[in-house]
């Protein structure tokens, strides 16, 4: 997409820009949130003690209960990964065959999951506002394959679940949510978490709260979460009856302490990224061409992350060269999430995942930044960076300044 | 299976040889060799230094590269779990679909990982000394749906190789090892991972070497390592290209760094579980009844296990009493592999899995146990089993013990 012609800063100037604004050190995207050190030094001294080290320890059950009482749902399964969530989900419920209707604008994981259980991902434009899927688009995709709908809350954006639930009832469809951006967000009185048949969380290190590696998946009934407890432990009832073909999905009892720590710090995370976000949205309000999402009544959001999109007519560059003239700041934003899934060569062939057919979605992919957001990141910081890209706006593209790769 | 009549202690002195040879606490069948915590808490400052906590960072990448060393294999992937790493293997081999012919003589995972890839097991029987795939059997299991052999090196104990390599070249099938006990262990001038077309470890906390959870593939080329390592981490290539559908099977920094710290110590760890096998052997030799297995020439074993064979007749007590009546005494033994995966609901009704087919597993699996072993068992606890195994031969029944659950 070729940047449209616009008043724009010298190359002196910007060259002046940079040597002025550019931070010292690089800004990540993101960053984990570290627990005190020697706390977990305290918990790995009692894992030293007894020697258990996974299969369903103490701080497994210890975390497994926390987040439980955190999030205010009832039945929770811990995971080792997000991705093994996904697929064990999808197995709990025998959605191994046919198709399910997804969103291209997600990570990989959501589609390849759908992929190693033999599932055609059937894809489905989003929504303008929440980068979901549209459910006013849903229902023509419906077919006598389809199994289940399989949305995203992207960047922990509530779907619109009535909508979709309403048309899963009406067609008999099973509803998994992604929720892998969606820790601690409450839609109204409920957790998000407790919509559609299950949910699944993503602990992994880059996520808002996390255990390392990890996930979780909640479900809606005790039967549901007892038959994932077979499923991530080789469906093994007692030491000598196996139940049923179950793989390893289990959390160890690093990953379970460090959870442990992370969730007594998590409300604080959230509130140092709600006061930035709040930073971001008042600084970037005011520059032509980046649009800033707003927060939406009766939801608690939990600020994962702090997308942003770039009218590359308003804003005078396109995305990619913000992404790369971000870099000569040394701010570290990330194109997430681009290339669609569709995009992908072995979903690409898929008739579902036609350009044509995902125009809006084709449009946030080109449009869509996430900027630096992480509860250490500090005021200044973001202040700087909403700087930069009001001096950037207007400003010629990236491969005019000289010195760039 | 009715325990025969032969001469026995009476009851009474029984119960005198259970107060005089019981142990005060627990006698685990397995215990983890525990890194030295100072140590791993100067990797956990590292890692609070950089927040690098997963996503091949430098633990991961030390860990990959003493492993191979440590093994003398080129081509070693780390995974999250050993049972992934089946996984990723047949996936990566394209084993997902049709025939694969394997041992009932196993962990479930080895053939629910078959499962998972829609991959029909067919059970072949084991040789009586190795307790592996016995390569006479397998020949008239291949039909037109078989695609490769997965045999199991159990208990460490290498297959028949070169055999299984040869009908496997004469008709054309991939060899996937299941090597989860095979850590270390050498078959002449090679390590028994460089056989076969894979290798897959398991560094679970009860192996021998552990990363806590964990797992790796050892490939023959580099081609198969970097499919392996695409298929491990969502088929990224890089931020914009994701070149397949791959799932999350990534081993994190916590893992990494605790298996460096462990691989260390894993020589000293088999010298003494050698020792202690040694006492083993020379102790109950003596007892009828009781058959262990001796090393065999040419071969550096691990001593990851000490499964002895109990036979009811002449030890006159069935496996399942001597095991009822070690937990009398504090002992933990454990009835691996007990019982076949082919008595598994969900493979029972398999052709392949009929009792008839597998007349040498049936009385292995009836008569093996796994004897206490691990590197920090004392040697006089050794020589206190071996005593009681002594004392129970030709004991009663456990039934006719009063106070027996």
């Amino acid at each position: 997409m070729a940047p449209p012609v616009q008043p724009s800063p010298e190359p002196q100037a910007l060259a002046d820009l940079v040597r002025r604004h550019r931070f010292a050190e690089p800004v990540p995207v993101t960053s984990p949130t570290m627990p005190s050190r020697e706390a977990y030094q305290r918990s790995l001294a009692r894992l030293w003690e007894t020697r258990w080290l996974t299969n369903d320890g103490e701080f497994h059950q210890q975390l497994r209960a926390s987040l439980s009482g955190y999030l205010g749902v009832e039945h929770l399964s811990l995971c080792s990964n997000g991705t093994l969530a996904l697929l064990l989900a999808l197995q709990a419920f025998r959605i191994t065959s046919g198709e399910v209707i997804t969103t291209p604008f997600t990570f990989p994981a959501t589609v390849h999951a759908l992929y190693w259980n033999r599932v055609r991902p059937v894809f489905c434009d989003i929504d303008e506002k929440t980068f979901n899927l549209d459910p006013r688009r849903v229902e023509a995709l419906i077919g006598p394959e389809t199994r289940a709908l399989m949305p995203v809350h992207v960047f922990g954006h509530p779907c619109d679940v009535e909508a979709l639930q309403a048309i899963a009832d009406k067609h008999g469809l099973a509803v998994i949510y992604d929720a892998a951006h969606a820790m601690g967000v409450r839609y109204g009185e409920r957790s998000i978490l407790e919509y559609g048949d299950c949910s699944i969380l993503s602990f992994h290190a880059t996520k808002l709260f996390s255990t390392i590696e990890g996930g979780a998946i909640v479900t809606r009934s005790r039967a549901q979460r007892v038959r994932i407890d077979y499923l991530k432990n080789f469906g093994i009832e007692d030491e000598e009856t196996v139940i049923g073909p179950g793989i390893n999905g289990k959390l160890n009892e690093f990953q379970a302490a460090f959870g442990l720590l992370q969730l007594e710090m998590l409300d604080d995370e959230i509130r140092n990224r709600q006061r930035l976000a709040g930073i971001y949205r008042r600084r970037l309000r005011e520059v032509p061409g980046v649009l800033v999402r707003e927060d939406v009544p009766g939801v608690r959001h939990n600020y994962a992350y702090f997308p942003i999109l770039v009218d590359p007519h308003r804003f005078g560059m396109t995305r990619d060269d913000l992404y790369g003239r971000l870099l000569d700041f040394n701010v570290r934003s990330r194109k997430y999430f681009y290339p669609l899934c569709s995009h992908y060569a072995c979903y690409a062939a898929l008739p579902s995942a036609h350009r044509d057919n995902l125009p809006v979605a084709e449009r946030i992919a080109e449009r869509v930044l996430c900027l630096p957001l992480y509860g250490t990141l500090e005021d200044a910081a973001v202040e700087q960076i909403c700087e930069i890209l009001a001096a950037l706006q207007g400003a010629p593209p990236a491969a005019a300044l000289p010195g760039r790769p």
